[in-house]
Order: structure tokens, then sequence, then C-alpha cells
């Protein structure tokens, strides 16, 4: 580890962002997502399930306020709720009138709240909004009146009986809200200055450091779905507190031990119940997953050791990047190469081109090594996020196009296909083959829709799409006291104060305060996805400063010129990761090492130009993976192309790419449309067309197959399902 | 439709089976098959799942017997028991002391003795068994004991209380029973004479006649798992009483009419337990089943209106063996269209080249058309019985060669695949690709178990597989007054009574006063699968006759020589199914129709020697068939070949059979083999095996993909699995 290297995301306040294609996407989560989602919380969509989130902490509130009311006058009684567990989703007899002191929906439902709330914050630095401001301070006013006053802060078992509060970390979620209640609080406290959510997020940390730890009378549990590692990590960097680190470690440090914590729950649960816990009986033929307890929560060994991503993938990312920011905090090498060796098996084995994880749609998890399925993928756009977490969290140890390539390929494509151009249709499962006919009627390929849908029961995708694209500029880059590190290339004006990182403090909105003087500007127009022209403009006053920017690994041949005053170089990269130049006497000192080329010298008016070639490739997967044998792929730059119907006609199993003839690479010709409401790039080549088979289901081998020349129409994956429902097909034969 | 044609199964006391390659198979069954099952019935396989089956039938009869004693003694009270659903598997609490009094296992487990009791009349034929034969008649005595005086026998409900009975076709399978009870009971009284289980199935079969039918007072109701149609159609040409006919044809028309009588079943259901029935709301987001009611049950819509094989496999092909007899027996032509289009939906779009059919493990069921997945597929072995069924029943309405080459492709593929060459493991699932790390780790491939099981829980497949190969005569042959059909070749000596079906008439084993005095005997002499050469010696008083063999459609060259006396015939057939000889004066005169040969004439002495081209082909699968897109499979004659790890290592995607060349055929080379136990052909070829890649998941689709040639050798794919655990393949892909 090189503490040299470290380095934090940048203060949302200290960049603004006016992107070509960026800007768009952020304007639609401000515009449509953040209304919508509200709508959501309050269980006033029409045509969509009941969140219920916003009504179980006015239903906890009342709890609160009548046990207050009971403490202020002795003669008005308080009766405590009973735990009563009503199953994983509990809902109201009669839809139609909710009992306003009973909880519903998913046990996780409070988090529906943190996520359009750190949603919030994010696009209010963005784009101030003093009515979306209001509105989001009386949910706060409404969450903190459902608070414990121990600090305890789960509306689930507020309303249902404190008695069983963390009785099952396993399967109930308290540590998973705590997480986003964070998340959520810490930006819109950053956004705002208001610290109210906050504390109320801290009151619950504090309680959690007095529950969880190693004192005998302690708990030794972790989070059943993690997230908390992380966010407690965050806050750790914001207030300065070691609880907080002190809590995250604990969390990753107890995960997997012996004997397992999540079995010592349900033994203790069923004394509660005063019954003896009877285990499952072991299966004659069992699963994987049964075979390997606790698999599905990263829980089957200690953190440190585990060296295949499996489980639950998005609990999977989450962990991974709660570990990351232990490695860098804590110093701590073995973490670092247990995060390695994870990035290494799911970038190596398990993950999709299209930057998707999490192949199989039984327990949302990731399958075995270079099981990649096209047609029942699951790769949840979540998981997709939860990744770029976790890249983003790797290069913040060290940078490394490793990291950011696939950072960048997960955003462009599945992500960026989590949802429709409208903002108001979103994808939770993100196929790589789709075919209506096959998802009706075949019950593999029942979770794969066809279409997007308006909002889902468990709604995690749209919100956490929301909370990514707001907060992009902090993955697109990270800075130290005396660098930045350009990771995506997003078009923008940051600011940077030189020896110091701007993250805001506890103690509030001080950033005028600091006493660096030396600022540098970073201004970026980027051409990106559809060019590779980036342009760089940085204005110092001469302060010795760095600036490092990724060569993305898409770019066979790079070339940049840079030119302050009379200095000026032009210079090329190739397909290698790291290039030495001779020590130079020249002002300006350029380094490229893991794919970041860097600039270090004073800086007073520096432009540079970064070229990068952007040119449709055809790529195959490793014969390893079964599902893409004799198949290849489009892409061009960051974005993979498929095929859809619209533009092909049915059967694109049928349709070829020929290849087989030497020398005879395909000609690909790039078309900007106007289909998608703004300018796009189609590619299109020759390809051929196999007739349907008219005669019987078997025939011999060497019987005639009539085929036909056919144009191929490709289209960036993000953008299928936009015109309609179809098959679609990330991969095309090849002959 | 054609009476002339029509024809009835052997009388398999008419013929004797000495067969290379099927004896042994019978004879499996008789050594192994039949004592296991015994064992199972009783409880007595120490690991496995108790049947409960003759425990159950011992419980009811003691209900019986306390009813009578009662009856009998008016100062004995007696309670009837009272109907109590325990779930679909009721076990006992305790299970080394299970209650005797009550019902256990799976609410069809009746049917556990009747499968037993109808391989063991067809094996008694075969080869008489004094002490088997005791055995049979004791548990015979059971079983009749546990009828109710009604006539009723089913053991669930004679336990639970019989004021139920009746009330859950959908799911409760007493029909069910009723027809696996009927076929058991024929096959033992044909077998030895005896006809007490006889009379007992006619009794329930009787007072199923009372309960259901036109009168408003009787059920309108129909089996939720079909059988009882063929089976009381087989009773009416045993019997001749009109009334089994009736009801099966009664059935057949009810199913699927509006309004669907299991729906009114739940509503009637539940105001006997004087609640209201709530149907199941609709889901936002169906499976097709779910939105098509009953289709899993072919209840969907009235059966002559079915042109889709869909829903449960087994049922369906029993469904359309059912119709298909009552097409025949009630000449009626919509059901006849029907079974057409039923058969021509099975084999134009869902059926595997191994004769398997069902492709979704999801309700074991017949999938979407040309969705026939290789990794997933079901494949059930009592499906392809079923399919074998439904064949032999459509050629005894006209014999074509479109059913009986299905028939022997399903026989010889999926249903021996479905038993080791031990006849003590079995598969119920068949795949054509098999990965035991894909079916431990890929819960979507969980139900393909990758070694033959001991026995199931649900023990539907080895009985069957027993019931069918020791009848397997009655499906090679088929006859009416003056015709021998030979459907299958099978070694044997067949003793036809000219002028008469020989089948077993109701009054007795009379078959020696049989007015015919005309006798044909077919000697046959078979070396299939292995090669193609089939002797045929006929011997007859000169009295006029037909023999008639299937010319398979895989023999693409057929050589027949024919000789009597000093008439001797050389004839060649092609691949065409059909061929027209001018009007012979010859005293013998040949046909050809639908690709069935057949002589007529005076026959005296006559020797026929068919040769059929029995070579190695590679064949190809409709390009309308995704998963079997680029790959061909080698078939040779009947059989099926395959792909095992042990001959070729593994990742046998990675194998691949060089086709591309012009004019290149591939050399197949056969090899006797001794690895199985007795003689087998292995075919081997030159191949190409790309090396596994180790670099990059993603990587440049021209990057190089080193291979190597290697031998690819194949087996047959019914003796998969007997050499240990690995990866096979039937599918292989073409470069």
């Amino acid at each position: 580890m090189e503490p040299a290297q470290f380095s934090t995301p940048l203060d949302l306040h200290n960049i603004q962002v006016k992107d070509g294609f960026w800007t768009r996407q952020q304007d639609l989560v401000t515009d449509k997502v953040l209304p919508y989602q509200w709508n959501a919380l309050n269980d006033n969509l029409p045509d969509a399930l009941p969140s219920y989130s916003m009504h179980n902490f006015r239903a906890a509130a009342r709890i609160m306020e009548k046990k207050h009311r009971s403490q202020a006058n002795a003669t008005q009684s308080y009766t405590p709720p009973v735990y009563t567990y009503r199953g994983f989703e509990a809902l109201p007899e009669d839809p139609a009138h909710p009992d306003p002191e009973q909880f519903y929906g998913f046990v996780f439902q409070d988090s529906d709240f943190s996520k359009w709330i750190e949603a919030v914050g994010y696009s209010l630095i963005r784009h101030p909004d003093p009515q979306l401001e209001k509105l989001a301070d009386g949910a706060i006013d409404v969450v903190c009146a459902a608070q414990d006053d121990t600090g305890y802060l789960d509306t689930y078992y507020i309303v249902n009986g404190m008695d069983r509060a963390f009785t099952n970390l396993r399967d109930h979620h308290e540590l998973y809200c705590l997480g986003h209640l964070l998340e959520g609080a810490i930006s819109y406290y950053q956004a705002t200055g208001k610290d109210k959510l906050l504390k109320a997020a801290e009151r619950f940390a504090d309680y959690c450091f007095t529950v969880f730890g190693e004192n005998p009378d302690q708990k030794k549990g972790y989070p059943g779905h993690e997230i908390a590692e992380m966010a407690l990590f965050r806050l750790y960097e914001l207030t300065g507190e070691e609880r907080y680190k002190k809590l995250a470690s604990f969390f990753l440090d107890q995960r997997g031990t012996k004997p397992s914590y999540f079995r010592q729950e349900d033994y203790a649960r069923a004394a509660l119940d005063h019954t003896t816990y009877q285990p499952t009986e072991e299966k004659e033929h069992p699963t994987w997953f049964e075979a390997t307890p606790y698999a599905y929560y990263q829980a089957h060994k200690p953190v440190r050791e585990q060296t295949e991503a499996v489980g639950h993938a998005v609990r999977a990312v989450y962990l991974y990047s709660g570990m990351a920011d232990a490695a860098r905090i804590n110093r701590d090498d073995k973490m670092l190469a247990a995060c390695e060796a994870l990035w290494n098996n799911i970038t190596g084995e398990k993950l999709y081109i299209t930057g998707g994880i999490g192949a199989t749609h039984f327990g949302e998890a990731f399958s075995y090594g270079y099981d990649l399925p096209n047609d029942t993928a699951y790769s949840e756009s979540c998981a997709a996020i939860g990744l770029i977490f976790f890249a983003r969290r790797m290069l913040q140890i060290k940078p490394d196009r490793r990291y950011s390539d696939v950072m960048e390929q997960a955003l462009y494509n599945t992500v960026m296909a989590g949802m429709d151009l409208t903002g108001t249709r979103f994808f939770y499962v993100n196929p790589l083959e789709a075919n209506p006919l096959a998802s009706l009627r075949d019950e593999h390929k029942h979770h794969v829709r066809t279409m997007r849908q308006k909002w889902f029961g468990c709604a995690c995708c749209p919100p956490n799409i929301a909370r990514l694209l707001s907060s992009l500029a902090s993955y697109a880059t990270t800075e130290n006291e005396n660098t930045l590190w350009n990771h995506l290339y997003v078009g923008s004006r940051i600011q940077k104060h030189l020896g110091s990182t701007d993250q805001n403090t506890h103690s509030g909105n001080d950033r005028e305060n600091t006493s660096a003087s030396h600022i540098l500007v970073q201004e970026m127009t980027s051409a990106l996805p559809w060019s590779g022209e980036v342009q760089v403009h940085l204005t110092g006053d001469g302060t010795k400063a760095s600036a490092s920017y990724r060569i993305p690994s898409w770019s066979r041949s790079t070339r940049i010129t840079l030119q302050q005053g009379a200095e000026s170089y032009e210079l090329t990269l190739g397909a290698e990761s790291s290039y030495s130049w001779p020590v130079s006497e020249d002002r300006l000192v350029f380094s490229y090492e893991n794919g970041y080329f860097t600039v270090t010298g004073p800086i007073r008016d520096l432009t540079i130009c970064l070229s990068f070639t952007l040119e449709c490739r055809l790529v195959k997967a490793s014969n390893r993976v079964r599902e893409d044998a004799h198949k290849v792929c489009l892409v061009r730059g960051p974005l993979v192309y498929c095929l859809e119907e619209i533009d092909n006609g049915r059967d694109l199993h049928l349709l070829e790419i020929p290849l087989s003839q030497k020398g005879a690479a395909p000609v690909f010709t790039e078309e900007e449309t106007s289909a998608f409401g703004y300018p796009v790039i189609l590619v299109k080549t020759e390809g051929i067309r196999k007739k349907p088979d008219e005669i019987a289901l078997y025939q011999d081998a060497d019987a005639p197959e009539p085929a036909e020349e056919t144009t191929l129409t490709f289209v960036p994956y993000y953008l299928w399902n936009n015109r309609g429902e179809g098959e679609m097909s990330v991969w095309i034969y090849k002959s």
C-alpha cells in the first residue's frame, strides 16, 4: 500500500458537471425520478405497489409520542408494543385503510426514504431547489420523530416491539437501514449544512456502538445485508470519530467467524419463544447454497479468507466496498489482498461484458466461474452500481485502470440500461439476450422482463440509479492534497484547493475558511461516449500539482498534446498500460503507470488534449464461457452494442457476422440517428441471415441452409427496449 | 379412418422374445427391478424413501375389517374415519413406527403396487415363477381386502374418510390410481388367468360409472392425472362391456369444458369446509401457466380443440393415448384429427433427438415450440414411455413409420438411458448435456442429476421402465385378422392364429378354443441396433396372409430379399416412404406405403431378409432450435451417440467436428468395446480441441485460439454415466 496514492472523492460542491451525455441523465433524476420516488414513498403511485416507507415512520412516531406522553404524565399509561412477526412482507388487510399504528411492507422499507434523501442531497448541490428542500426537511422531521430514546431507529421494531430488536440480523435489515440512513444523512448534510438527520443517524450509530462489540455483554453480530460497513467508514471520514471506524471494522472482523452468529441467533430466538430451534434437515441432494451455509450472505468464512465472489451480488459488492475502505483506512494488507482477490475473481470470471454481475436469479447471486448465461442473466442494476462503489474504493487506494475501466463499463452499459429515456421506467434485471416469447413461456426466464417496469415491490434499483447518477462526479474524480485523478470523462469545471482535500468536515460549511489559498481549476469537455476527444484546461497559480488521466484500455492508441506557454508536447500511448519517459529537465514531468497518464509541475495555464481511439471492435469471450462460444460482440469505446428485433427482424440467433474469410475484416458504418431523442451513433455492417427452417425438426447435417446477405444494425446496449418490445442480443454468431 | 388397418397389440403368450439386445433388458427387469421394487413397496429399502404403498393397503384393510365387524355385530360400534388432509405427502411423526391405521406418502401411492403387479404379470408370461406368483397373490389379497363395499378402492380416502372421496379430482389422483389398478389387474389376469384383482378393479370402475356421468346427480369430472381413459378402453376391449368405453369417452368429452370442473370443485370443497373459496389473486406478471389455467392438466380447452402439446408431459401423452384409443374405438374423426395435430406438434417442434419430451422441469412440462434446451432438459423417462404408448395407439389406427420411428427413437435412447447396466440405478431426468459442476452450482440445472439414483420419493420412472420393457413385444408387433405389423425389430418367435386377433377375452384362458386353425409362425432374428441385418422366416399352411415390416427412415437404402419355394425376389427401397409396384401376377404381392413394406399371399415357407443401411450420420436440428445452433449430433441407426468426459476429457464445448472444408466428409471408425459388459459399438472420428483460454475474460475477436487435432470418441447415449460421473454432450459444435 502506498498512502501517497490514497485519494478521496471530490466534494460535489467543487465540481459543476456540464456534459453532453451525463447532464441529461442527471436532469432526468432531478426532474423525474425524485418526484416519482417521493410519491412512491408516500404510497401515491396508482399502479405500483405501496412502499409504506413514510407510513411506517409516521406509525413509529405515533408510538414514540405515546411513550413520551406517558413518561411526562404518570397518569397516562403506556403499554409498549409486543413483537409480532408477520412475514417478510406484511400487508394491510384492507389496502385502502392501513392501520396508522402498524408496520407494512418489507422489513427494509425505511431504506426507501434514506435512498431518496441521499439522492435529494446530491441533487440539491447540483441544482438548489427550496421547495424540494422544504419537502425533505418535513420528511426528516417525521423520521426523527420516530427515533427511539436509545437512538435506535428502525420502524419495524419500534412499531412491533423493541424487545426483539437486533435478534435477527440475518434477515431483518436493521443494520442495512442504519447504513442507508447514514449515507442519506451525510449527503443531505453535505448538501445543505443541516444536521438534524445526521445527528439522528449518528445517535443510531452510537447506540449500535454500545450494542455491538468485544465486551462480554455486547452482541457479536454483523449485518445480514451489508452497507453499514462502508457507511460507517464514510461517517468516520466525515467526523473523525474513532468509534465509527471501530464499529465498521468490528462488523468486518466478526463476519463469517465460527460458530456462526446467525446460527446462534436461531437458537436465541427459539429460546425467546420458549421453543427449541430445529435445524432444517440436511437434504439428500442439496444445492450449493444449501451445502455452504451463509454463503448467500458472504458469511461462510472470515472476510480476509474470501477469494471467490459468492452469494447475493449486491450484498457481496457492498461488503467488498466496506472491505476496501477498511484496507485503506486501517492500512490492512490482508484485507487489501482479499479485496484484490475478489476483484480479480469477479473481473476474471464473473463479469458480463456489460459490466453486470450476479449471473443467476436464484439468490440474485454470483454463479460459479465462467457461468455467464445471457438469456437467464440476472445482472441486477443495483449489483452493477455496487461494483462501481467497490471500484471507486479500490481506486482510492491505488489508481489503476483495471478498476476504472470496469467502473466505466458498468456505468455506460448496465446502470444506464436500468432506466429508460424518460426516467420513468426501470430494469431490475439486465439480460444480454431477450426474447419476449421465452420470458413468457419459459419459467427459467420469467425474471427476465422484456419491458422496463414502472416500479418494483422491492424498489431498490430506481433509487440506487438515482443516487449514483446524481453523485456521478464523486466517482469520476478523486483527489489527494496535490493531485486530481480523472477516472471517468465527464464534462465539468472543478475547483481544487491545493494542499487539502475538500471533504466537508463535521463542523459544517466552513469550506470558505480553509487556509489553502492555492487553487487549481480544471475545465473539461468530453465528447464521450460518441467520440474520443477530451479537452482539458488547467488553471493555477504555478504551484506544483499533478493531474492524472485514465487512458482507457479500449483506446488502442491515444494521442496527447500538452501546451503551457511556450512548452508544448505531443505524445502517443499504445495499448500497454505503463511507460517510462527519460527524466526530463522540462518543467512538466510525465508519468504513465497502470493506465494513468500524469502530468506534474507548476500549473498556470495548461491545455491538454486527449484523443482516444474510439472505434468499432469485435470482442469474444474466453472460450471457458460456454454461453458465448462461437459468438462475438460489438463494442465501441465504452459502449457495448446489441442487435434489436426492431432493426434486424426476429430470430436474432439466425444472424451471423462473417469472419472466417481471412483478411476480410468486417466494415463498420457509423450512422447518427435521432430515433432516441438525442444524437446516437448506430453501427451497421454486412451480415448473413439464415432462413428459418420450414422442414423437419432433425435432418442431415449437410442439408442446405438457405441464407441471404443482410445489413446488421447495432444500437448501444443501454438504449435497448426504448422503441417497443422485441428480441435483443448482445452476442452474435460468427461464421 | 380405414378400419382395415386397425390393429391390436400381440397377446404376449403368442410371442417368445429371444433377442441379442432386448432379452438382457427384460431379464434385468425380472431379476433386479421386480424384487427391488417389491422391497420398495414394503418400505424395506434401507437408503430410499419409504413407499408406504403396501402399508396403506393394510391400513385400509384394517378399516374395512372394523367396518364389516361392526355390521356383523351390532353391539360393536364403528366410527368411520374423518377426512383429514395432511398435505400432498403425509409422513409419520416417527418413521420407525408408522401408525398401522394411517395413510402415508404421496396421495397416489396405491399406484406403486399397480405398476409392480403389471410388470409382474408381463414377466410371468415370459418366465413363469411360482414363488413370484405366490408373492403377488398374497399382495392381491391385501389390496382386495382394502376395497370399500361400494367398490371404491383408493386407500387415501378409505383411511381418511370416504365423505371426501372424489372431491379433489384435480390433485388427488383417485382416477389415476383406478387407471393403474386396471392396467395391473388386466396384465396379471392375462398372465395367470386369475381374476381376483381384475374383479376388484372392475368393481372400482363400475362404482366410478355410477359416480360420473351425464345424469344430473352424477359428477361431471375427469382425472387430474390422466391414465384411466386408456385403461378403461383396454378393459372395454378385454371385456366388451360398453360402460367402460362410455366412462372413458365421458372423461375425454368433459375435459376442458367450461365452466371448469376443477374450479367448481374448489368452490364445492370450500362449501364442505363452511368457508368461501378465494381465487388466488391475479399476478401482475403471471407465468404462462398462471395465465392459462389448467393447461398443466391439459384441461384448458376441450380435447378435440387441442392442437399444441402443453403442460405436464406425462399427463399429456397419457391423455393423447386415451384420445387415440377413443378415435379408433369410437371411429371419431375429430378426435383423430386432434391426435394427429398433437403428434405433429410434438414431433415437429417439441421432441428431443433422443425421443425425450417435456423440455422444462417447471411442471415437468412441455415448453413452447423449438425450445429444446440440452442442459436444463427435463425429458422425463416416464414421458418418453408415454410417448411410446401414444405412438403404439396411433399405429393401431394406421401403420405409418412417422409413429414407429419415434417409438424406436424414444425406446433406444431415453427409455434405455433411464436405467443403468445393472438394473439398479435410474434417471428420472434425461439431459442432453450434463456437467457435474453446473448441476451442483446452478439451480437452473439442479434437477439434472449427473449420477443415476437408487430410487425416488415419487417413484414413477423405474416401475414404468419395468412395465414397458417387460411388455415390449406388444409394442413391437400388432396384428389384425390376417396381418402382422412389425413396428420394431425384436428377435422373437410369434405364433399367429389367422382369422382372429388373439387378445384374451374376459371369459378366461380359452385361447386354445379359438376356431382358427390356420397358424402363421414368424421367426425373426435381428442384429439391431448394432447392425442392420434382420432375418424373418414365416411358416404357414398356405392361407393368404400379410406380413408388414417397417423400413426405418434412418435406412437410406434397404435391400430386401424374399424366397419361398421357387419364388425369389430382390428389392431395394430408397429414402422415400412409399412405392408402387406394377400389379404383379406373382403369387406374392408387395406394397410399400407410409414406410411399411408388406408382403401378401399364401405363406408356407417364406424367408425374408431385410438389410438396413445402418451407418454413422451427422444430424442437425432445425435452426429454429436456438440451443442446437452451429451444432451436430452423431446418430447410427436408431441410436443417438454422445461424447463423455471419460473418453474425451473435460470442457466438451471446446471440441469441434470440422465440416467446413467442402468435400471433406468426416471419416467414422466403428470399434467394438467390451467396456459395458457386452459388445457395444463406439465411434471415433478426427476432431479439434480448442485449448481453454488462460487470459482475459474478454479479448479481441481475432485473438488467436490455439487448437489441436484430437480423436473424438462417441458412445451410445443410453450408456452414458455407466463409467462414473462426468460431462456428457449429445450435440457438438461443427467448425
